[in-house]
């Protein structure tokens, strides 16, 4: 049987990939209702915003996210992770490529079905200081 | 009786009065041993690395941050809090003010003896762009 370890190292991977996808729909069924995400540099916001910004984003950008989990701790009905992400996000008409780095704090929360949703999303995402 | 939501409402406000006060002895007893802090713009970092910035931090500047607690969800044994932070750092050899804004989710671990200590504190401040 799978643990509720493996089942949440398997929703960090699917997110992972499913945000380079720009695969907006296979996001939104991983996160609860009122999930909360923090970025630096703008408020809080939920998922009806965050809908608007990753489409957005993703006519204008191509994204390629790699996230190395560190940890996954789960206690009952709630577990938490912390992973150490890269983003580069590059221009589709061209142009300069940002790189960003960052920590990233997650919440989940075990539905009545077994699956975990992702509850809340913390990120500490600042551009890389090139040498 | 107290209920724990209210336990964590005064260790939020406990702790932002001793960040204020520069007073490391008192953060400390509100932390577990493992805590992790994430940051923007540098590693995780745990309580050694707390202990020597935030002790170098208060002897260059003043430190006031203010904290509007917008959460605080209780599940089990384990809680977390969202709140939204602002925070004005004033050189003690005088010079120029700044000030970070941002939010911050904290996850807090109840322990054997009934006392809410902060595990894990992601925050995403950045500096406040002035008009």
């Amino acid at each position: 049987m799978r643990s509720d370890e493996q089942a949440i190292c398997e929703v960090h991977s699917t997110w992972i990939d499913a945000v380079n996808a720009g695969d907006l729909a296979r996001l939104l069924v991983m996160t609860t209702d009122d999930v909360v995400f923090l970025n630096p540099g703008r408020s809080a916001f939920r998922q009806d915003e965050f809908c608007a910004n990753f489409s957005a984003a993703h006519e204008q950008v191509r994204i390629r996210c790699i996230s190395e989990l560190e940890e996954v701790v789960v206690v009952g009905e709630v577990a938490y992770t912390r992973s150490r992400d890269s983003l580069t996000v590059s221009p589709r008409a061209g142009g300069e490529v940002s790189r960003l780095t960052g920590d990233r704090l997650t919440i989940y929360r075990k539905q009545p079905d077994g699956r975990w949703l992702l509850a809340r999303d913390a990120n500490t995402l600042s551009p890389v200081v090139e040498p």
